[in-house]
């Protein structure tokens, strides 16, 4: 067994601490990954907080994770020694049913989380808050040596998690795109919006933030709260991306979509939505979300972001101040991404 | 003025009877139709109890209009005297609009609907339950006559209804289509569906509608009651539509889809309904509406049909049994369309 340090939490909605763990040899298609840094995602404090579902503790979170190869499994064709790696949500499939096959492994019902999760014989899962991952080579992608590694991490969850439906729904030149929020992943739609060639209005609830969004490249800011500004743009969008995970009214939203117009959910708010049957029918629109990407899909995302130069705006924080980070996350204070440098662990 | 017979409700919820009135006289581009047959939607009963909205009295329903040219304007170039012509759920729009540029006639929110609904003029409109119809040639469609009259009416509105989303979505060989409800809507689309290569399954609550199902071409039905059945079909649609007005709870059938499976419904049920947005996550689902047909859609439509052999399984009516007809509707009582010959006013 590979002994690694990591931090934990001990307990459901416990702070997290200095864990020491240990993690399989490598098979025989493993790579060891060193973590070099790893993303913090607003589903760390969801799974920490049993918020989705009863967690398996003691918990290791993070699932944006890019670090270097630094040993092989014998079979290994994909790294070599020295490689830089990344690693997203999951980190085992079935490889045989249909989404699998598809491409879509992220819905596997057999797939394996990053942490979390248990594995395919029944061990708990740990995520990238740790030195040191031990991981099969499918499921580790390539990372371009052009982009800060820093903030490269995010595009591993935070990325793909908004590149996918844009990619899938074919958003772009002469589109006019809606991002709701500027978080995490908000920011990274913006930028994704703006690459592909798409229009790009961001909604907020707070007018303070629009210099940041036109800074990020948005053509346009909508105050959400401002009843003139939503009806100015009645009838207009091509596609909005909502990337807000609290609980509100979107149809007001759906109001704003044109004839076959699409609304994509990746924020995943906890309530079910009250939508009307005519909020569809009337103009054909469409309601759908997305979650994170599949194996091809997540690589692509990477050779798009090394190719347009897209990183995440993270904040690069030291991993004994992770529950400070929690905090400022819950308040929104950060733009965009805390991103833990494993080198102060 | 042309004096026109017709039946129509004096107030909401009253009994139709007959009621004589005018329409206007012959404009440039205004074609005269005599009504032959009439089909009898489901609408008409939500329209008379005001059940979507305050009505206009007296109300002449009937938006499933066949019928012979019996005079045409000065410049009416596509009809001439003597050729079968169809009407359907609007008679005008702005022609102006992005919607009405893009072929979505149906959604221009200057449009105007064949009954319950006020003209460009302010005049009430009136519907297809009467012996005459003057309209702008543009809204007028042309009518095989291969096909049988009477089953052609409700091809209209039942038959662009199931046919526009299936068309839109490219719904054809190698999709597994679900069905959900087999009325006048849902008859339409499991003909539809077949003549388009899918494979159909009919959902229904009720079990004695399996051979009906299985002779209008359905592949497969499942009894949407029994949880055996839904679980064994969990995860294998490409499409579900889905034509039942009734509220009901609509999660179960997003788990019959697989990833990326679209879930479209016509029926608008008059309740919200309550999803939860890992329901669209998980799986990229999609849930979308579809309402009528653009002009070109229903003209595209008709000339499927007549390619196809296609018609509606109709119970001819005469006119003065309208009352009773919606009686038995309202039981679910009619394989599967009700349409009113004319000749009986």
């Amino acid at each position: 067994m590979i002994q690694v340090k990591g931090y934990a939490a001990q307990a459901v909605n416990e702070k997290l601490a200095p864990w020491n763990f240990k993690r399989r040899e490598l098979g025989t298609h493993d790579v060891q990954i060193e973590i070099l840094y790893c993303g913090v995602c607003h589903s760390d404090i969801h799974n920490i907080k049993n918020e989705w579902f009863p967690g398996i503790f003691p918990m290791v979170p993070g699932h944006e994770i890019v670090g270097r190869i630094s040993a092989v499994g014998e079979r290994v064709s994909k790294f070599k020694i020295g490689d830089l790696a990344g690693v997203g949500t999951y980190i085992d499939a079935c490889r045989e049913c249909e989404d699998c096959k598809s491409g879509h492994e992220q819905f596997c019902n057999q797939g394996v989380q990053t942490y979390n999760h248990l594995d395919r014989n029944g061990q708990p899962t740990y995520g990238g808050y740790s030195n040191i991952l031990v991981i099969n080579e499918d499921f580790t992608f390539h990372i371009s040596e052009k982009l800060d590694l820093a903030a490269t991490a995010p595009l591993l969850c935070a990325g793909v998690t908004t590149y996918s439906p844009l990619n899938r729904w074919k958003v772009g030149k002469g589109h006019k795109l809606g991002v709701v929020g500027l978080g995490g992943l908000g920011h990274m739609a913006v930028k994704f919006g703006v690459a592909l060639g798409a229009e790009v209005t961001v909604f907020s609830t707070s007018p303070d933030k629009e210099e940041a969004a036109r800074k990020l490249g948005a053509h346009h800011f909508v105050v959400s709260k401002d009843e003139d500004q939503m009806k100015a743009v009645f009838h207009s969008f091509d596609f909005v991306l909502d990337t807000v995970s609290a609980n509100y009214d979107i149809n007001p939203l759906l109001a704003v979509l044109r004839t076959n117009g699409v609304y994509i959910n990746v924020g995943l708010p906890s309530k079910p939505w009250e939508i009307s049957s005519f909020s569809v029918v009337v103009g054909n629109k469409v309601i759908t979300g997305s979650g994170h990407g599949g194996l091809q899909e997540v690589q692509d995302m990477l050779d798009f972001c090394a190719e347009h130069h897209i990183v995440s705006d993270v904040e690069v924080i030291a991993i004994k101040n992770i529950n400070e980070a929690f905090e400022r996350m819950e308040k929104g204070d950060v733009r965009y991404r805390f991103v833990i440098d494993m080198a102060t662990l």
